[in-house]
């Protein structure tokens, strides 16, 4: 739902702060040494050591059997539902949820399921809304197959699911024979910011993955875990999707750099974030959601100035942030400091009261 | 969304009075004599005369091209679609609508298409919330390549779709370059209604079809009509779904018989609806929705009897209705006449008076 | 592979003997008749006594625990490849299989699978071909999940497998863990020309289905049968596709007539078959393949005259036979007489010793 | 084709001389090198230079409008089919192309498309060949859509195609209406082998692509390549596989390196293949296939040596070569150099020797 920046301006500087996404992070010199370094082989023939490193290390991780690495979280996503599904089934997920707002139709296009959008506060759907989405089995509906859920809810301001609604919305699925997934894109910093340990937090889901190219700072790469039966068949579709790749190891050792080093600092992006929605507020007028993480969403309307005016404002001081449909997100990861954070909001006080 | 009765409760009686679908009803005498004295042939190869006149009719009648003649109304909204759309593509329908509350996923299944739900009363949507589910193009979003709508619209009460609305979404569709499309399953209803001729009805929707087996009486068939180009490809899937039948000329008879008996009567069956909801309407607390045509939504639960309470008494008396998510519905055809009407009444008014 | 006869040449005849394909035999007075009496009720929802009645004989002939009524055997097959397969599976059948051939790639579209043509005389393989034919298991393979055979195999020359090879290739099956299905388009012939009956010839195969459209004469309608599950599955399908008719048991009576009336005279077609590949064998120079059931496949080319003279050459006198490939393929059927293969042999050979 | 390798015999030592694939290559200082100094950004949004640079010098080099950097050669060839065909479409390939037998069905799967095999010495196929497998069009057939050549001709001997026959081939397409698509994983080898400049070779095709992590050496990555609207919509099915990464500059700069030093090199591994099968055929009753590039096809069975029985020896030696159905392969590449040509060689007469 974050797509590629507009155009800059004419006259625009290149972007010094960049709050537009947590996947624009470059690799750190560091991280490329470890690149380097890493011993690598045929990862398609199971050759290759490092790759084999990440993915035990993410199966104990997320406590799973086993896991697979892939060139990208939707492909993790593409995957988790073909195999979970069959064409013509159902899967259940919010209605701002990335595989039906973000993945261009690919899950009907590739395997032919119907996404059943639910409502819900914050991107996040109630255990109440859940029953009420329960079809009657019949000839004429479509067999609902899969709960997805979103960790943290993107749209919804990186809102952190409460785990016990979780744990009920896990309970409702298991009732009805349904497998459960979760996109856990940016789900380390739901770990970092609610203190629950990622096996814990995803003990209920039959799938999840997490993407290294977000808050962790890796150039390419997900990993998705789940049964060895589950990770067994979804080798099949990496291969038939051509994410199989070769000397894989090399970008493999990028995401265990990330999960040595840049996990624990995702709290520093939240505070970054809390730093910014209390700044913001402090402007007459703004409208601010509350962060539970690194993504902020607000509205300068009511201070007078349009979205659109104030991105083209701020981009055209080199700061950049996302417009989602009236409301704009500041997005807080490893390329962006405290100062950064008050520097922005410096300029946003500028040109709200210019306004 | 209308699925199989449940089964009768024991020591229930045969149904007398069948409200529960106008799909019900069976072929008359002098249908089926229609149907013996058809001249027919292999209508695969093209050379069945009954098929071909019955298809040339409703292509005059819906002032379009050419026509298909087919087992079923789900398959002409199977082929329309799959001729419309290629996979990946996103389909603007109603929330409620038939093709994807009622057809088993087959859309995504088998033509890889997401359905985006619009909301709006009565199962139509605005002309505002067609422009606000317009998506901004780019790679993260499925194209949107076909508007869909169903007139009468089933769930939302038989409603017809005023002819100025479904000019202005037609008009937003060539804006966008969409296609369009028409689920004419009770189209007829909807002509007699409103008094617009069929062709004047569909003139902005590319594809549009009719079924045979509802209010029009006729054991198995619908016709979908359109560009000449469009039912030539339209062909091909009828021929790969398993849609080509033989000496088919005896199904399209009775389809033929209907045409010339059964269209205009269609006025009784919307009168018979008026008074049925006219009668429910004097039993205090009971919510009863206008009938634009021949279907009454109705909930009994203010005046006393809940929803499932009612059509289980009503079923031991031999009246059938249906029941559609607390709603309930009664539908009026050729099978229907008018005391039995007032017998319907008769016995809620006597069950609600005994609650 | 039998498509839509080629335009007649300017000034032909009308048919007088359709020797072109089984699918065009028309209902007879007393198949109408039975047609007109049916009990019908509304198929969709379980209602049709005659749709039963037919589905419960045709579970009994086949030795199955179901049975479902579809609209053509083309269904028949997609709905059992559907069912049997997921996406990215092998299915193994003869490369000039039905559903290879001549099905409009349905298989590949719908169902998504590959299918392995095998290679062998008379449209047959053997156990040794379908053994060369086993995969290793690996991500770079489909995974092969289902068998098919066409009995009679029509482009074999109506051949009819040998029972014993029938067994061993089931056998194969059985060992791979595959499932079994078989196109009885003119599973009857094969059943009355080797006074094998239908369940135990089938016993081996998951799924079978019967063309009432062939040698039994009715206007529409095949039957698929198999387990109760595989049937429950099915049932599905029909509805997605829009298989599902309503008062369908007016056509399906026309097929347990033919149970009762046309199934041991296709012996008298098997005769004329045989007295047709007998008379043309007289012909200097003419090829005849030796019939095992209906279908008789010549090659006139030795006896002087080509293919395609030979067709025109006839149809100018009211005869239709059909091409396929070089080859001709004369068909017979129950609006074939003796008669009139004497009279089509007196044609050839005037033809031939004019040339 | 060449699938994983088995597990090594116990007491194998790790594989000195690795014959088995040039995909096991592994990337150089220098290449790594030219990795880290990469200059990145979200290739996703259009903002990696370094991938900008890899497409644009493709494009070049193929003479197309515009190129596309995805994560394997699978990925090339399911995009390019799904973009060139649509579901229920045919393409024509060798029967021994790597999209049908190692691709795990996924063109069935995911494009819909049934592939028609065609036989052909090498690999390769005729024009009479192709001309011989033009469909009529029907309703029956699916349309014939795209013609697909993978050059070299793996299973054929890594063979090159003779230019005047993929000009021959081109003609039929252009004629029938087809697509042309080029399955380029070695094509580098045959443009070195052949001296045809890789603009020249591929003119006539649609779209191509080239495999980096084969003889070209690098880790990951392949470039497909066609007009502007080709790439464009390829764009959407690389986002909706999930094949869009992030700063995948870190990837295109090894296929950059490749570019600049591994492409002329690929004469050394034709010549050493040609030495090794010079050796082979001297050898008594070695039947040896003349290598066109950099692979040769050979049956020691003539030798006294039954194919597992030498695949085995070798790899107790540290020499691994592949078994392909009865044949072996050896394949030469960066990592092979002329001392272990010999080296192999002696272990092989050693070996038959002892036979």
């Amino acid at each position: 739902m974050v797509h590629a920046p507009p155009r800059p301006p004419a006259g625009a500087p290149p972007v010094r702060i960049n709050l537009y996404s947590d996947t624009q992070t470059r690799p750190t010199a560091a991280m490329k040494e470890a690149m380097m370094r890493a011993e690598v082989g045929d990862e398609q023939y199971g050759d290759d050591p490092t790759v084999h490193a990440l993915c035990d290390r993410m199966a104990a991780l997320l406590g799973k059997e086993a896991a697979v690495f892939l060139p990208s979280g939707t492909m993790c996503n593409v995957i988790a539902i073909r195999t979970h599904c069959r064409h013509g089934d159902e899967v259940l997920a919010h209605e701002t949820a990335h595989i039906l707002a973000s993945e261009g139709g690919t899950h009907a296009s590739l395997s032919g399921v119907q996404i059943h959008p639910l409502r819900g506060e914050r991107g996040m759907f109630t255990e109440e809304a859940l029953r009420a989405a329960i079809r009657h089995r019949s000839r004429y509906s479509p067999p609902q197959r899969l709960l997805e859920v979103e960790q943290t809810a993107n749209i919804g301001g990186g809102a952190v699911w409460p785990q016990a609604r979780l744990e009920a919305l896990v309970g409702v699925a298991r009732e009805q024979g349904w497998a459960t997934h979760m996109d856990g894109a940016r789900l380390m910093n739901a770990v970092v910011a609610s203190g629950i340990p990622a096996a814990e937090m995803v003990a209920g889901f039959d799938s999840v993955w997490l993407d290294f190219t977000k808050g962790l700072g890796a150039p390419l790469g997900a990993v998705l875990a789940g049964s060895a039966e589950f990770i067994d068949k979804a080798w099949h579709w990496k291969q038939r999707l051509g994410g199989s790749m070769r000397q894989a190891g090399i970008c493999a050792a990028a995401c265990l750099y990330a999960l040595d080093h840049n996990v624990e600092r995702l709290a520093e992006d939240h505070a970054n974030a809390r730093a910014f929605a209390r700044g913001l507020r402090q402007i007459p007028g703004m409208t601010v959601e509350e962060p539970d993480t690194n993504l902020v969403f607000f509205d300068p309307s009511g201070a007078g100035v349009a979205s659109g005016a104030l991105v083209a404002a701020l981009r055209l001081e080199g700061v950049q942030v996302s417009s989602l449909g009236g409301r704009l997100r500041a997005c807080f990861h490893l390329d962006v400091t405290a100062a950064m954070v008050e520097e922005s909001l410096g300029l946003i006080r500028a040109i709200t009261a210019r306004a």
